[in-house]
């Protein structure tokens, strides 16, 4: 398929935003859609962007002295009814295991939606003195909400995500952990996925149903729309006081723990292709590309090309550079088409007359520019073009939502706002019904509350004291 | 916990190996149970062991062409259904979803037990050429089975596994990705887990529900007992023809493909402790042990100890060892025993005297051998030795399962052999009948058929002529 056609055969980015990005994802094949209805399929080159996510998340949680560990997906159904608002929250998207070994089950099973209760659980037979604190515990694993609408890294029935849960003898260490965990999802966001993001905290009506405070992380997608990229939770002593989670402390008496949880999830594969793509398709930043450089043979049935493509990519691959070379029996062009609409950020062309020149062609993806450069030091170069393209993009992504911020001090503000595609800052008197009613008018939601002081003081919708600043927008 | 304490706190290893089994998994902290029956809480230290088996046999997967993807977890039941063997074999142990976001379901979903159904389901969609195949892909995913008899690591209702899933054009090229697959089992196992195994094809009896040919790597347990460490699955078209994966070939015929399926587990976690553990604990191989080097500091009290142990753990950090120190406010004696049980393969001692003679001392785990080393190229001197141990176990290993390997022409030899923790090579007829007679009296299944000439050419039950030589042993 040549680009032509590809472009042909996606919809229009401006015009249809959202059939954009089911043809990309689909012909791409970053994802398929499973039998069950809502479920995916992570094809190999998905599934590779999410374990370079994984890798760079990982040992980012280590760095703070988090272990990972494995917990059962099942979790009996009278766990989840311990903390009443966490059930209120999630009892009406689980699915429920009743049959199991050939019998009906004394209790259904609840198959996780997160793990805060079996977790806290078995963290309550672990705990007995303050020297075992902090806990600080991760997991990968899969999740299943049983969402009516979904799409696929956006919203399905079961996804994969990283849950971490952890414990401490006081508020203070339990709010500190959960705004770490947040600073460290912001850094990873920015300087991995080259993707800015807005973080604060949620309003009472977004948090997480369980937390006495959730923070956000907001990232501003092509078409104006936020998607929430990541969230830490600082739990108090909520799932504690559920799962009796107490702690001998230093002085003596038996407390209930404060714990936080954390987590990101499959959907930020589809953030990247949001904040970057374009009419060609992926645009993917260095540090999350399966393949970051594409070697590709010009004339390559002339004596020589492939080989001197082998030794290039070789060097490059020598050097812990994702490259690859392409020999299929096809035209450059098409090869060409197929690696942009796959988003790798650099190819490299190689002829005989390049060769003959001790040099090559290279094609960036981010900027579609094209010169010609030294086979001498060429992992220098490309290492060095690399890190260039991973700081362009998050420039350019962040040039891209700073012009797209404004501010409103009524309705009509707020609604013109999310219709240009921006996020709309506005000031709010704290209550639900200004909120909803911001969600009827404009269709936007509250995102995260801004830090600092108020705008004009008074709430965009009612009118009287406001209590907070808030970034408002269209969200998936 | 002092190590006199301990040994009094788990059983006689010779005496009761399944309670001293349960002791150390449980006192190490490697697992604990979870809330549901059969399922387990894999903690920390057990999941570092975890992740390193991964990473080690990630890599050895893709250095084949092999590439990760995930699939969903919920199977139609219908699909289950497709192949007659593989739902007669597997129905009897599913977990069944009956319900889910607060309605019944149209169909029943199966929680997967192994991903056969669903995978060749996705591959029927992607297949159409023999330009597409091979087609490898594997995924590193949770399973269910439904199991009555429990034990953690070794048979639990979820497990953490992963599964290869190819499909190839020809008969000889799936047949020989099965192989392949066993062999890069056989290698890791052998090279990373200090395991020696036996390899081979399985009887009728034992093979995989679905399979053509089912092929298994089976390791000795200290107690004489086969564990099945991993399988390889010869398909067929089995699967092929239950979902209709066809491709055009070369010749423009449609053809169905021929699928291979391959996968190990968590059970492996449980294969080390019972292959290389001692009264003390655990004993790891160095490959997987999640701490390779522990480092003690004596008198820590002293000027300048702690400081030294500090450089030395930083020095051999930076070499890529997983090193660590241990500041803990608790006695030396009691931390080595601590770090003992955990099995960590190397312990270094530095007090003031060792530090003024520019020296340590060096605890091997395996041996149990301590001997003063100078701190002059501590790293080399440390890999080298990590090396060692890595060799020594498997040597030793292997001797230990080689003295125990026996010949028997008889059911009495058979059943004395196997009541001295052995395994027994036997002729055999290829009955069902003499298998199950093996069973009953021996309490031994048949593990693996060995390569070669029958030993006798008569089978030790029925004395009719023998079809193979296998290997009978009482399996976990």
């Amino acid at each position: 398929m040549d680009n032509k056609q590809f472009v042909k055969e996606v919809a229009d980015i401006e015009k249809d935003f959202p059939q954009w990005y089911t043809d990309v994802i689909m012909k791409t094949e970053l994802v398929d859609y499973g039998p069950v209805k809502g479920t995916m399929v992570i094809r190999p080159y998905g599934y590779a962007i999410w374990e370079n996510i994984q890798r760079e998340l990982d040992k980012r949680f280590k760095a703070t002295g988090v272990k990972n560990a494995y917990f059962p997906m099942f979790i009996p159904k009278s766990f989840l009814e311990k903390e009443k608002e966490h059930v209120e929250g999630f009892a009406p998207e689980v699915a429920v295991v009743t049959h199991a070994g050939g019998k009906d089950l004394d209790e259904p099973l609840i198959v996780r939606p997160t793990s805060e209760t079996i977790i806290c659980h078995m963290y309550s037979k672990w705990l007995k003195s303050y020297r075992d604190l902090p806990i600080l515990i991760n997991q990968w694993a899969n999740v299943v909400r049983w969402e009516k609408a979904t799409r696929p890294f956006l919203r399905t029935s079961e996804f994969l995500w990283q849950e971490g849960h952890t414990v401490h003898a006081t508020e203070q260490e339990a709010l500190d952990e959960t705004i770490l965990m947040l600073n460290v999802y912001k850094e990873f966001a920015e300087n991995v996925l080259a993707i800015p993001v807005i973080t604060g905290q949620k309003t009472e009506k977004e948090k997480f149903a369980g937390a006495v405070a959730t923070f956000g992380m907001e990232a501003m997608m092509l078409d104006g729309k936020s998607l929430q990229a990541g969230t830490s939770h600082y739990l108090g002593q909520n799932f504690a006081k559920a799962s009796n989670m107490k702690f001998l402390d230093k002085d003596g008496v038996l407390k209930y723990g404060y714990s936080s949880s954390w987590g990101v999830s499959t959907r930020l594969i589809g953030a990247l292709i949001m904040a970057h793509g374009d009419q060609r398709g992926l645009v993917l930043p260095p540090l999350v590309a399966p393949t970051q450089v594409i070697v590709i043979p010009i004339a390559a049935h002339k004596g020589g090309v492939n080989e001197k493509v082998q030794e290039v990519t070789s060097l490059l691959v020598g050097a812990d550079i994702r490259a690859e070379a392409d020999y299929r029996d096809m035209s450059p062009g098409w090869k060409f088409n197929e690696w942009e609409m796959k988003g790798v950020p650099l190819r490299i062309e190689m002829g005989p007359r390049d060769i003959e020149s001790n040099q090559c062609m290279l094609f960036r993806r981010d900027t579609l520019e094209k010169k010609a450069v030294s086979l001498d030091n060429i992992q220098e170069v490309i290492a060095n073009e690399l890190k260039d393209i991973q700081k362009n993009m998050l420039d350019k992504s962040r040039k891209m939502r700073d012009s797209r911020i404004v501010t409103a001090t009524n309705m009509d503000g707020i609604l013109q706002g999310v219709e240009n595609k921006c996020f709309v800052k506005a000031d709010w008197c704290g209550c639900r019904e200004c909120e909803d009613k911001i969600k009827e008018v404009a269709q936007a939601t509250s995102r995260v509350i801004a830090d600092g002081e108020p705008i004009t003081g008074k709430c965009a919708v009612c009118g009287k004291e406001a209590k907070h600043t808030v970034y408002f927008a269209r969200a998936y």
